[in-house]
Parts: C-alpha cells; structure tokens; sequence
C-alpha cells in the first residue's frame, strides 16, 4: 500500500514509532504532525517523525491521505470533532487511532467526522513504560498484536488499508468488537497498571532516601519487573483508567479484596490461608501469561 | 578456599544452584543431600547437584565440612535443632543457610548448634520463580549481591570463609544486620511479592477459560512482569511472609491504601487524583528501581 501525506496528531511513543515504521517501509512519502507540547513535536521533527510540525491538529490534517490520531485516550474524541469543525481530515482519508480503549470512543468518533466510516479504531499491543517521541522506534510493532474495532458502519476499504498498514509494519492485526476489546485489555493490561501504580506508590510512602538508595543498589527482579509500568506517562494512564472505568472497577475490587486475604493470612499468621492465597495466584500466572 | 565434603539440605532452586556453583570452582570434592521430597533428591542426583542422597538431615550433615540449609525459612530452626540434638555438624564444620528472612532466626539457629559461632545467615538475592532442582544453575548468583548477617557471637573465620565460598561463586558479599536485612528486603522483594499474587489471584477469579485464552494470547508486558513471580513456590513464601511479618504488614497495609485511592479516584472519575497517584507511582519507581 502506498499513502502520501500522513498526519500525526500526538507526537509521542506509540504515533513517533507508527510514523518512523511506515516512513522506513515506503507506505507514507511526507508526514507532517502536531503536538500540545511544541518541544515534543520540535523532537518529533529532530528525530524524522515528522517532516514539520504545524500549529494545529486541524492545520496537521488537512489535506493528509492518513490522519493518525495520537494522544491519549481521553483528547481523542475531543480531536476528531474538532478536526470535522474544520472541515478536515479529506474525504477519502484513512483516519486511525491508536487508543487504548475502543467501547464509546470509537462511536464517538465515527459520529463526529464527516466520513467516519473511513475511521477504524486501532490498537497496538505493544507499547513500553517509555513516553514521548525519544522512545519513538520503528521496531515497535513487529510481530505484537494489533486489535482493530470496526463496526458495521466501517468502509470495508478503510479496513483493508489499516489491516494493510499494520501489516506493513510487522504488526499482526487481528479485529475484535470493541466492548469484547475493553474486556479483554482490562484484564491483560488496565489491572497490572493499577497493581504496578500501587505496589510502586505504597514503596514511595514507605521509604526515606537512606532505604530508597539501598533498595535501589539491591533491590530484586521482583521489585523491578513490578514496578516498570509505573514509569509510564500519568495523563495517558489517566485518561486509560478512566476510560475502561466501567470494566475495571470490579477488577481492582478483586485486586482490593486479594490483599485484603493475603494481609489476613499475614496477620493472622495463618500459613493455610495463606499458601491457598498464593496458589491462586500460581493458578493465574499460568493461566494468563504466555511467555 | 577448599571444603572437602558438603552437606545440602533441601535440594531445591537456590541450594542446587549453590551446589553446582561450588562444584565447578572446585571448592567441594563431594556433595551429598537430603530432601523432604525423595523425588527431587533423586533428581539432585540426576543433575549432579549432590552425589548421593541420604534418608536424613542428621545422616547427610555428619561429617560434612560445610553444611548449607536450604530448606524453606520455617523449617530452617527445626533443621538446625534436629543436626544438633544427634550431634552434627561435626565440630568445624561451617553452617549456612540461604534463607530470605534473618531476624530472630539467626539468633534461634545460633543458640540451637552446638558450635552456633561457626553459622552463617546467608541470603542471596538471586532466586528466581522457577523451583525445584530442575531449575538449579551454577551462574545464578554471578554478579548478583548476597547478604550475610553476622552476629556478635559469629567466629570471624567462619564469616570469612562464608563470604570466600560466596565469592567463588561470583556472588557480591556484603555483611548487614538481620534486623536491617529483614526491612530491606520486605520493601525490595517481600512487598513485590505480595502485590504479584495478589494481581495473579485477582486475574485468576476474574477470567473464564474462553477469556483466560484470549489474554494468554494476546497479554502484554505489563501482566506478564507484574505477575512473574506469583509462579513462585507456595509453601517457600508462605513462610517468608509469615517469617518476616512484622516488617511487612505496614507496607501491605500501604499497598491496601494505594489500591482504595485508585479505585475511589477511578470510581469518582476524579482525574486529577489519579493522576496524582500514578504521579507518585512514578516517583517510587524512579527511586526505588536502578535497573
């Protein structure tokens, strides 16, 4: 597939490695980009995410052949509306997302553009805990699931090009409803981030700097794999959160309600309770990760 | 530094990872071990961890010139008990363990030998999820810190030898109080630990198999990391749990805080709290992990 001018709204990780991805393999010619944060996208252009960086989404987008819409969950519905004020993105473009959430926004979406059904919603199952167009990189994508959202209203010839242009760029993509897409990312990615959030905030309230420096210098593997997503962008993970609200609070209810029975078991010096606890949780890991 | 014959008890991760280790510097001509289970005693022997198995503690650590403990932290008194009420080790012998709580149980281990001032508390900090002798490694403890807690009482030659025995196994020995020992490693691994079963369990109640299949598929990094170590051995954390209870319970109590304040934020869909907390999160993170 081949498409001319790309737009790239959000200059940040997952758009920066989109962008430099299908730059190296030929599919885009010219990217243009906008970002809230002028140093992000003077990066973006530093780093040949994008060509140049306008001042607008709306001056971004016109007249591209691809708009990608980059920026966290909660800003992209809000940018889509106000790109059809505009009267942008061109008919005929390619519109995608790159959210992690789909249930409502991606409604939201189609209903806003002029031509929303040539919006498919999209989601990347690859990024890192690493933010903006720094942590940019073409490899990103190979051979990670992509979960596309189509619904009925979707043009069949937008889907093939965004079916086309992940695969361009090593992704596997595979198209998943929406709501079944928000049940299932809840579980594989919303709750670990809430677990890592909440492991890492309760370390930060516990330690002066004298233990956080001898933690550091010998802490474990444990310590560092449960806490890497900690490190991800507060306002993307904000706006994650509180997009798949609906999904995710029984699931941290549960998280709640295991250390509730793990801190019983402790306090209790309860050994059965305990190593019953913990054989769930053996039960889970091997249920659920694959690797 | 040379030990003629070694004595291991519990033939498990950690104690056969040691064995090899010890075996391929050549700082033991002969090892034989003794474990609760027979079948990984027989596989120790299969793998070359230990000569032969023997059907007792007492039986494997008579004689021996170093004795390694290596059964799970709440067994480790009774073991040293049962060696001391028939008489071994033999006198000279060096006796370590290798457990991950050290307050309190080095004392009990002291008093409970004959010859208390030849023990060492020894706890690498290289344990891995896997378990069993199948998962013994002689690189495991190769640039990784190993904690010794000497007492008033240690023989100092005793605690010179331990840390010669570490450092032909290319572990990094440093000296610590089992006091100090304990709380470094409730904050840097205990803690982890408990966040990790608790998200596995969590995920374990919450999936069906049709959508434990589809998150086994298609998961990410974040589940994957977050819950690795819940495949740890159930019985080995039950007892580090409860053997370092004290120290752990305010910090769980801590992750219990962390856990409302980002349900009540998500449920509240007050965004500017989130972020807060993932703000803090990240600071933790940032503090607490050097890798």
């Amino acid at each position: 597939m081949r498409l001319r001018e790309a737009a790239l709204i959000g200059t940040g990780h997952i758009g920066g490695s989109l962008m430099l991805a299908l730059r190296r393999e030929g599919v885009i010619d010219e990217s243009r980009g906008y970002d809230r944060d002028p140093a992000a996208a003077a990066r973006a252009v530093e780093r040949g995410i994008i060509d140049y960086a306008l001042p607008s989404a709306v001056a971004a987008a016109a007249g591209a052949s691809l708009v990608v819409i980059a920026t966290p969950v909660g800003s992209i519905a809000d940018v889509a509306r106000a790109l059809a004020a505009a009267g942008a993105p061109a008919p005929g473009a390619l519109v995608i997302d790159v959210g992690s959430v789909k249930g409502g926004l991606v409604d939201e979406v189609e209903r806003a553009l002029a031509d929303g059904a040539r919006f498919v919603g999209c989601h990347p199952l690859a990024g890192r805990e690493h933010t903006g167009p720094d942590a940019a990189d073409a490899d990103l994508f190979r051979d990670r699931p992509c979960l596309l959202t189509p619904t009925p209203r979707t043009d069949p010839t937008a889907l093939a090009d965004a079916i086309a242009l992940w695969t361009a760029v090593g992704a596997r993509p595979e198209t998943m409803d929406a709501d079944a897409h928000d049940a299932l990312v809840a579980l594989s990615s919303h709750l670990p981030h809430v677990a890592s959030f909440a492991l890492a905030a309760a370390l930060d309230g516990a330690v002066d700097e004298r233990a956080a420096t001898a933690v550091k210098r010998l802490g474990g593997g444990s310590l560092h794999d449960g806490t890497r997503v900690a490190a991800s962008d507060a306002a993307m993970w904000r706006d994650i959160l509180l997009g798949n609200r609906e999904r995710l609070l029984p699931l941290v209810a549960r998280l709640a309600a295991e250390v509730a029975v793990l801190s019983d078991a402790i306090e209790r010096s309860d050994g059965e309770a305990l190593s019953a606890a913990i054989a769930r949780a053996r039960r889970g890991r091997s249920r659920l990760s694959g690797r």
